[in-house]
Formats: structure tokens, C-alpha cells, sequence
């Protein structure tokens, strides 16, 4: 069986080392993994069919099977996204908050590595480089677990980057994955808090909970979204159903995707039945509250909707599919209400001309981002100017919403007294 | 029995009240707390007597019972501290990171409350009173279960504290205290993840792992600190032996005080019978390795030290007491894997008057805070200049070392577009 205090003691010794690289050191390294991704790509490919031909032989869906498989187009994309991540700067050794204090202490913090990063995923073998990539830019080693249908894939592709590591004089056990299939491993390896520094899971909400659940180490929790959009009495309507097909329809799988539209009693006559009709035609199904329904159901063509009247469960759920919940509410506040207990604080988003509402919905809104005439699906590192995204944090501690680079570091405290020069 | 849910859900719903005051509002109920707490000090005393009475018959140490007892002198400090807290800066509404992207996006991260804070403590009654402060200045609501042998202590203090929050028009459940002694309270209280956003421990190493290992709720970890000085062959004999006694002796019961004195052997000869007489004036006891103590025992004086030869546990170990382990090292590279072998994270200093082998140090060096030529009493909010402390942490994620205020807070992301001004 796979000894995981072996790789976690690894792992921090790979971490000491990675801590003290220079910028150079780590682009180099980065560079030569793409180099070894595109050299190695008939091996990765190989591993990637095996793996595919088990998950086929096993009667795994179609969509499950996008997910995993790799091509060499995607290879080469993702080699691509290696070398973009070398040209992002480098959060490690950042100086702030630099002051001299009246006793006459010097202090400053100085941006550290966090050390080991642990990342649980499932059938996504692109993971795998994308965070070594992110993890090696910003000092940390890491252990991966990818999903046990994508063993040989995640083994080949560590091997790949094994390569790289070797070659640029690093430690190769600055990433290491787990491939061994026994499922009692992410157990073990969310209690090795001796080791791993934080626990980032990429995958649905029964991943994320059963991390919650049995970590000893801290996890970033994220990536469920229950998204809104408020629409204002004061709202211009030509460029709300824009944004609200864009939230909806644009990715409809994803956390940041659009799952209840609420309206203002006084707009929905108008708004309703030009957005039902915009939805529907890109193939919404509609679930509505009793208003909005008596409202959609007798504009023209509605007979041919997908609409049905909406039940208790469908508001407070991520649908990841083209369905939307609307309710209409009487008010700003009433909106607030329904989304502050509905949310699961990822995105949520008003719709309005008048910057009194716009404020007042910012201020009382708790999620991790909240838009003022903008579509939920701009929560995004790549939007918001990270250049990378590790994962999206709906959880307050240390970092919410999209993480970068930055958020896979810490800081030290370093003070000194004022008699070094004077020995 | 206490029901759990329900002082959630109040949390959570006097979170949503505080995070909307005004600095103001928040600072008159701090003030108002501090006269309430004058007010009702009769009442408070007659409460920790009657704890004092009940622990004293179960037969609890006298060292303990000091840390029990309220006295009208420590009521005054603590009521005067609560009125320090209102004069401090409010974190929450700071605006940063400002941007106007190339997408055309302006995205700014607003500082906001945590929302419900839930801080398990042991036996100090006047950890109810820092806690509710920082929390409510900071816009949280709190949660308090401080230790069963202090629970009529608490029920006062924060009976005092709601009426201060209900003459000030705020929720009096922004600060309830779990006074059910039933021990199962604390493990439910840290699987409350719904309704909590941060859980702090205030004691020693077993509730800390404790917390840990039960907690669904992230936990600042923290309070636990094996702390090194190195004194390095260039040091200021003069200037170290004042900065080893003070992170020794002025108050060896707390995580800040030293644990370890590693002295290069170059320079042990000199600095060795110096510190040792130093020390030993002041009771310490020395555990030294087989170097050292042979360097020690030949100092004129010494047989009347306590002075023994270390054990392997002897290092590594956090003596809260007059006791020092010493080892002599052939250099920086081995003191600084020695120290990254046995801290805990938490301060570890360097003595030495050569620039380089300072930055060596800072940079090796993975603790919360590393102090060149400082005593490691120096991790503190206070001294670092942050006005307040919730805690120190030794985690990396969200804050390390020394909490204040800030620390207590989160962001949200607020992104617009560009139209809001164009109805």
C-alpha cells in the first residue's frame, strides 16, 4: 500500500527547497514541463486511452468520458497554459505592511510559499497540470489525488512532469500524485496534517462535503454555486435579457451559471415575457412562482415552453443545466431575503439603474461576489485579472471568491531591533 | 438541553444586523458595555464566587483558581480594555484592490465581516469579554462557551453584555454564551458549519487538537509554540544574554517564551558560563546536550545550577516553566534544520551581527513570525503594533501570528459595468 507518510515527509523537504527558488528558477522549470508534456505526449496518450477503455468497459456516461479524455489538441493546450503561468509574476517574497514601530521594532510581512498543497479531483487529468503548474509558480509542493478512472493518465502525466523537475534541478517530489486506487487513501491523506498545509477539492458537492468532513487540514471550500439575479423596477430592459442568457445559457454547467431570477412585481409584466421567450428559445426550462407563472403562461407561444410551475426545492438549487427557477418579489428587501437564504455565497447579482438599490443590494449581499449589472458567470479568475484561478472559494477564511497565485501563498512576520549595523 | 440550531440561526440572523452598522453604532455599544459591566459588578462577582466556591471543593489548583478569579480591579481593566476597543479603527467597509479591467469590468474587493465567529475557551472569564469586543467591533456575532468551571462567571458577564446591546438597539444575541456544562455542547458547536464561520480555541494543545479533529468549521490553530534562539558566532555577547532572559523568564508560561537556545560553537565557550550564571539566578533550569553541558558544568558556580543533560524530548518540547533546553551547533545550516525540525511554527529568533547570515535566517526560517536580535515575546498583537489580539496563529492559512480586527474580517468581490449612469 502506498505509504503516504513517505510522500507527505517528501513533500515538505521538496517544499523547504521550492520555497527558496528565485523566479528564474521556477519559469525554467515550468517551461521544461510543457517541453516534457509535448515530448512524452504519445505515452500520456496511451495511459489516457487505457484509462478511457476501463471507464468505457465500465459503462461510464458520455459526458463523464469528455471529461477524461485527452487528445493531442488538448495536450498542446495545456502545455500552452504551462508557459503562460511562467510569465504571471511571482507573489513569493512580496514585502508589506512594513512599518517601525514606537518601541522601535521594524516589522514587516514577507509572502511565503503556504508549503504543502493537497488537491483531491475527479475525472479531469488537465487538473494535474494546471495546479503543479500554480503550485510550482508559488513555492509549493504538492500531492494530488485525481480520480481513480484517471489513474493512468494522472501517472503518466506526473511522470512527465517528473521529468521536467529532474531536468531543472529540482526535486522531483515537489509533485507527486496518488494513483493507487484505494479510496481509503483521501481519508488518510485529508488527516496528514503533519504535512499538507490545505486541502483544495475540485470536483461536485459530495467531494467538497466529505472534505469538510474528515479533514484535520483546512480546505478551501467552493466551487457550488446557487446564483441570482435581481432585476429592479429601474433596470433597462434591453440590456437586462442580454445578461440574463448570458448568465443562463453561456455554460450552464458551471457554479457561476444563473439558477434563480427574481423580478420586481412592477417590471415582471413587462420583463417576463420577453425573457421567457429569449430563454426558451435557447431551450430554458422555466419554473416559475405562482405571479411569474400566471405572467409567462399566457404570452403568446408560451404553449410550446418548457414551463412548469416552480416547487419549494427549486429555489436554493444549483440546477448545472438549462433550467431557471423566477420568482417575483415586492421589493429590494424581499430580494435580499430570498437570496441571503437561498445563496450558497458564490454569485449573485442585481440588475438596475438606480445606485441607491445597487448599494444597498452590495452592502447586504454575503457572497463571495456580488455584480451590479453584470453576468454571474464574470466570477472567474481569468475575468477579475488573476491570469490563473486554483479553484473558486465560497468559505470566508483566507480568500473568497476566485485565487490566484497570491492565494496559494502566506507571510511571516519578520521583526528586528535596531542594533544589527552596531556590533 | 441547549438547543444548537437555534442559537445559530440567532447568530447568523444578528450577523446580517451587525454587518450593516455604522463605526459609531458599534462603538457606543462597546462603551455601553464597558458601564454595563460596571453596573452589574456586584452581580458578576457574586457569579465568579460562586464558581470559585464550587472549584475549590472539586479541588482545582491554586493556579488555576488565579486564572478563575474576578476581582473588582480586574472587572475595571477588562471594562476599561472594552472602551480601548471602540477607539480602534473599524477594518470593516475598506475598500481595496481597485481595478478597471481590459473587459472593461471595475471590480473591487470590500472588507466585510466574518459573520459568525464561535470561540471555545477554558477556564478565563475575561476571555468573554476581549472576544465579544473584537467580534462586535469587527461586525461578527459570536458564539462563547468558555469552561464549564467558569459557566456562572460567563452567564453574567454576557447577561451584563446584552444589556448593553439592547439599551444600544442592537440584537442581544450578537454575543450568547453556551453555559449547558454537557461537554457534547463543544463537538456539536464545532460541527455547526451552517451557522459558524470561524471557530478559535483559547487553551492549551489538547483543545486544540481537539477542535482539529472534530471541527467541520475552519479553526484558527494556534497558541502552541516550541520557540529557538540561535545565537550566531558573530552575536554581541553583551546584547544576547538581556534578550535570552527576557524570552525566557518574564514570562516562561506563555507560547512566546523560549523553549531552546542553540549557540554556535564558535561562540558557546564565551557565551555559555555567561547565560548559564545568568540564568540559573533566575531559577532556571538547563537541560544541555553533551557540549554544552560539558562547557556549563566547568563554569565557576555551577554546581549549585540546575543542570542536567538534555533527553531526546528535551528538544521539541514547549516547557511553559523556568525550563531550557541547550544545544551547541557547528552552524547556521544545522541550527536552522533543527529549528525547522521541532518549532511548531510559532517565533524563532537569530543573534547575530553579519547581515547575511540575518537574511539566511528570515529566509529559512518557516514560523509565524522570525525575529532578528529580538526576543521572541515580541509575537504579539500589542507589540506588532495591531492595537488587539484574538489570537495567534500558527496555521498558515487566512492570518498567521498575531489576529486583530482585520484578521476577524473577510471581502466580497463587487463588480459593475459601465452602464449604470445610462437608463
Amino acid at each position: 500500500m502506498t505509504d503516504l507518510n513517505r510522500i507527505g515527509q517528501h513533500a515538505r523537504t521538496a517544499a523547504y527547497h521550492l520555497a527558496a527558488l528565485s523566479r528564474q528558477q521556477k519559469d525554467d522549470a515550468l517551461n521544461a514541463m510543457a517541453d516534457a508534456l509535448s515530448e512524452q505526449q504519445e505515452t500520456i496518450l496511451q495511459a489516457n486511452h487505457a484509462d478511457m477503455e476501463a471507464a468505457r468497459a465500465a459503462g461510464t456516461s458520455d459526458a463523464l468520458l469528455d471529461r477524461m479524455v485527452l487528445t493531442p489538441k488538448r495536450l498542446d493546450a495545456i502545455a500552452a497554459d504551462t508557459r503562460k503561468v511562467a510569465q504571471l509574476d511571482d507573489p513569493v517574497g512580496e514585502i508589506f505592511d512594513v512599518a517601525e514601530l514606537p518601541n522601535g521594532l521594524r516589522v514587516h510581512k514577507r509572502r511565503t510559499p503556504l508549503g504543502v498543497v493537497g488537491v483531491i479531483y475527479e475525472a479531469r487529468p488537465n487538473v494535474t497540470v494546471d495546479i503543479a503548474a500554480l503550485c510550482l509558480k508559488s513555492g509549493n509542493a504538492v500531492i494530488l489525488r485525481g480520480g481513480s478512472d484517471i489513474r493512468q493518465s494522472c501517472a503518466a502525466i506526473t511522470s512527465a512532469i517528473g521529468t521536467a523537475l529532474g531536468r531543472t534541478g529540482l526535486p522531483t517530489t515537489a509533485v507527486q500524485s496518488i494513483t493507487d486506487p484505494n479510496r481509503d487513501l483521501v481519508r488518510a491523506m485529508l488527516q496528514l496534517d503533519t504535512y499538507i498545509d490545505m486541502i483544495i477539492p475540485r470536483g461536485g458537492a459530495g467531494l467538497h462535503r466529505f472534505c469538510i468532513e474528515n479533514s484535520t487540514i483546512p480546505v478551501i471550500t467552493g466551487g457550488i454555486g446557487v446564483c441570482h439575479i435581481y432585476v429592479d423596477p429601474t433596470a433597462n430592459i434591453e440590456r437586462a435579457i442580454p445578461i440574463i442568457m448570458n448568465a443562463k445559457t453561456q455554460r450552464p454547467s458551471v457554479c457561476n451559471a444563473l439558477d434563480t431570477l427574481l423580478v420586481h412585481h412592477d417590471l415582471a409584466p413587462l420583463l417576463l415575457p420577453t425573457a421567457g421567450a429569449a430563454l426558451s428559445a435557447a431551450g430554458v426550462e422555466l419554473r416559475a412562482d405562482p405571479e411569474a407563472l400566471a405572467l409567462l403562461s399566457k404570452t403568446p407561444g408560451a404553449d410550446a415552453w418548457k414551463l412548469v410551475s416552480a416547487g419549494p426545492d427549486d429555489f436554493g438549487t444549483e440546477f448545472m443545466a438549462l433550467v431557471l427557477s423566477i420568482r417575483v418579489v415586492d421589493g429590494l428587501e424581499q430580494a435580499i431575503e430570498h437570496i441571503n437564504a437561498h445563496s450558497q455565497g458564490h454569485s449573485d447579482a442585481i440588475l438596475t439603474t438606480d445606485r441607491s438599490a445597487a448599494d444597498a443590494f452590495v452592502q447586504a449581499i454575503d457572497s463571495s461576489a456580488v455584480f451590479v449589472n453584470t453576468s454571474t458567470r464574470f466570477n472567474d479568475g481569468g475575468q477579475f485579472g488573476l491570469g490563473a484561478e486554483v479553484a473558486i472559494s465560497t468559505q470566508k477564511l483566507h480568500a473568497r471568491g476566485p485565487m490566484g497565485l497570491k492565494e496559494l501563498t502566506t507571510y511571516k512576520w519578520v521583526c528586528e531591533s535596531d542594533w544589527l549595523a552596531r556590533p
